[in-house]
């Protein structure tokens, strides 16, 4: 470690207390992804414990023109917390800040610090009475920070919004160490730019989230899962449009599974008994959480299924019939992804489309790479409520898998991406951009955007010290 | 008029044609505002139809160094969309861009430019089978570019959000005369920052927005409306509670009205007959709607109507038998502005606290102005379910109002302001800041945040040529 490494983890040190400044070889927590995508090597890791000791972190790092990586539970899909190999980076964790400020009930609303664990929030508002609507895979590692550094989505989107839309204020460490007081409370605040949106999503470039209030919602008296069988991905999109007819804002959940994906639960997973999946081309999960009674979602949705039934949008459903058999259909959905895992090497993308266009897209994109790659095989699921697919794509059977994503990933990718933009999609629907899809952006967002954003980050962060090198380029 | 004013008429006409560059004196209509708070004088009004035009009007301008006023429906409450005093500003009319661009009922958006007026996309989008909740006071002459540019919100905020959350997408021209195309029809996209939100709510100060897409949502299947005498502002923020446990997502309006605010609707217009309002200091309006049938919607509201009886939350209920009473109940809560003017000059604050902090924040509010001011009267109502009051003072009965509060209003909008404050509101929840809350935002915002909001505006618009002194002071 050079002398002027030395000296800014001793100030770090100062700020924190040595026993929360992490240096060596033990850092591979810190350092690599959750993906193994992406490899760093830290000059050390900080835990400060306040958003006081945030602030003076960065404003030491700032005056030593040092780069910072925000982190939370390191859990994101495309390398955005992680620094990159130079050595010279300083990860900024924020996990120490795991406080729950307040709890107001009849605002509904609660303050928490950034480092905590979002299943702890879903617990904590549980306990006081409410529901915390974000949900996702990583629930149980990953930081309400980090939920917001990236604007997380998940599973209750169609109902709820991203974690964006579960937000009402922030409080932030600037790129110049300056605490950013902006914890409100208010569903209308019109005194300004919305600098929150701002932040949110911004993936610790322009600023540190250190800490958020956030929306809470009355808890359902009943919610119910359903799963049908349903002939195309038309009638899949059709049927949704039924649902938020029929259901209105009890509709919270709106999955779509190919017979593909499906299939690969069945195959590696067996005991989870996957229903229906042999019948059609496609499944759904739904979702219904009602303020009334278990009795009254159930008519609601046998209601709404009769009616899919008669209109040829549903082949066969069943709707779970407690809460054990519901957790076990979502379990399957969730299983596609270790499926995947078992299957072999494979390309994944998160990508959303207008939902009118999502059955041409799938139709588009599965062709041009059908023609391209003979043999491959499509893993298609997501959140069609929010127009968001896990499109992803497995190796030929029979094939060495590795060497085939190795091979043909970037033009695999660059298919399915085209296709995207094309259709006005986005290729990162809810994974944000990291450094993992940086280089893909400029060839699928507007050059306005991309310039308006490199302005907002040089006017907020002109040394380019808070997470360089992600979203934007260097 | 200058020979360089003249020349950059004669620019602006060559764009836009010579019929859309009105100059003289009959412009009354875009130089005043709505409240006739402010009077201005322009260059010229120029009216472009298209984007590209606008385009070019921004370069011509910026090439220039001519400032632009972006307007819309001129309904704003705050002096936000009329020139300055000085003669030298371009009034930029958004109203001939009043197409409907698509409409896609499957992704529920509709895109729409501009000028488009708010009563006309409501209906359109009823036409086509849906809901557009934005509802306010002005929307038969608003622009939903006028909306956006002011994050408007009005009565359905509670289940639909304020505009901000209604757009999806948007075109803009950059304070560069750059076309911005983000008309995105996506529910979920996380690539890069969240431009969209930067510009809605700017008030014109950062871009131009041209079109925007929108969020459709199903129509319910019934709405009513209930009024309901509540003992005290304590039990009002409960039974909003209540209904947000009891009517979920259904509860889509929770409006309160003081009784003093109601016995001024009484005596102005007898013939709306406010129902209960000598009953208890405090009435409720509440809306529901419902996604099954009206027997349905009846049901829930009358249990839970029942249960806040039995609890003292309620000291007497109606629900409306039909539409057209509904329709009066809305009538009577619309019609205390105007019966504040016929009772005479008053003084007028949209502000928001933390739904908890109410009672406690109008206590506090109403003593110290009591306190200051012998007779002075309280003309209380808002949208309590967004926590946004709109807290007016009318002058002490029997003296000359025009002079009370042409001497008192600083010092009595002082006394809310720095109340609101204290516990955490916002001076303006819905109105926005325009010129008319201008030299108020500096007590009442962070610094940090202004200071950020300074660094946004000067790199996006650096020769401040957007509306400039709005927001943020030139």
């Amino acid at each position: 470690m050079s002398v002027l490494d030395s000296e800014i983890v001793a100030t770090l040190a100062a700020i924190v207390g040595a026993g929360n400044v992490l240096t060596g070889d033990d850092l591979q927590g810190y350092e690599q992804d959750w993906r193994r995508r992406a490899q760093g090597k830290a000059l050390c890791v900080v835990r400060p414990g306040s958003t006081e000791e945030v602030a003076r972190v960065v404003q030491a790092c700032a005056a030593a023109r040092v780069s910072l990586v925000p982190q939370g539970g390191n859990t994101g899909l495309v390398a955005g917390s992680v620094p990159d190999a130079s050595g010279t980076q300083v990860v900024l964790s924020l996990r120490r800040m795991a406080a729950v400020r307040a709890i107001d009930p009849q605002n509904m609303t609660i303050t928490v610090e950034a480092g905590f664990i979002l299943q702890r929030l879903q617990e904590t508002a549980d306990q006081a009475g409410f529901l915390f609507p974000l949900s996702l895979g990583a629930e149980g590692s990953c930081t309400i920070g980090g939920n917001l550094a990236t604007n997380a989505g998940g599973t209750q989107v169609v109902r709820y919004g991203n974690a964006r839309d579960l937000c009402l204020g922030l409080e932030v460490v600037t790129a110049q160490g300056e605490v950013w007081d902006g914890l409100s409370g208010l569903r209308k605040d019109n005194t300004g730019y919305d600098l929150r949106d701002l932040y949110v999503g911004s993936e610790g470039t322009l600023g540190v989230i250190t800490a958020a209030t956030l929306r809470l919602y009355p808890k359902p008296a009943a919610m119910l899962t359903a799963w049908a069988a349903v002939p195309s991905l038309e009638d899949a999109c059709s049927l949704l449009g039924m649902a938020h007819k029929h259901l209105g804002a009890s509709l919270t959940g709106f999955e779509v599974m190919n017979q593909f994906a499906l299939g690969l639960v069945d195959k590696h997973y067996p005991h989870l008994r996957v229903p229906m999946w042999q019948e059609t081309a496609w499944c759904v999960l739904i979702e219904l959480s009602d303020a009334e009674s278990e009795a009254h979602a159930r008519g609601l949705f046998e209601g709404m299924l009769e009616q899919a039934f008669e209109q040829g949008l549903v082949a066969d459903a069943i709707i779970a019939e407690n809460l054990r058999q519901a957790h076990d259909l979502w379990h399957i959905r969730e299983s596609i992804t270790l499926a995947q895992v078992e299957e072999g090497f494979n390309v994944k993308h998160d990508v959303s489309i207008p939902i009118s266009l999502i059955p041409e897209f799938v139709r588009e994109a599965d062709a041009a790479l059908a023609a391209a790659f003979e043999g491959i095989r499509f893993v298609n699921f997501g959140h069609l409520g929010d127009g968001n697919l896990h499109y992803n794509i497995q190796a030929p059977a029979g094939i060495d898998a590795k060497a085939f994503v190795a091979q043909h990933e970037e033009r695999i990718s660059a298919i399915v991406y085209d296709t995207v933009s094309k259709y006005r999609g986005s290729i990162s629907a809810e994974h944000g951009i990291g450094e993992l899809k940086l280089h893909k952006l400029p060839q699928h967002k507007s050059p306005t955007a991309l310039a308006l954003m490199r302005t907002i980050k040089g006017a907020l962060d002109p040394h380019n010290l808070l997470n360089p090198g992600r979203v934007l380029s260097a």
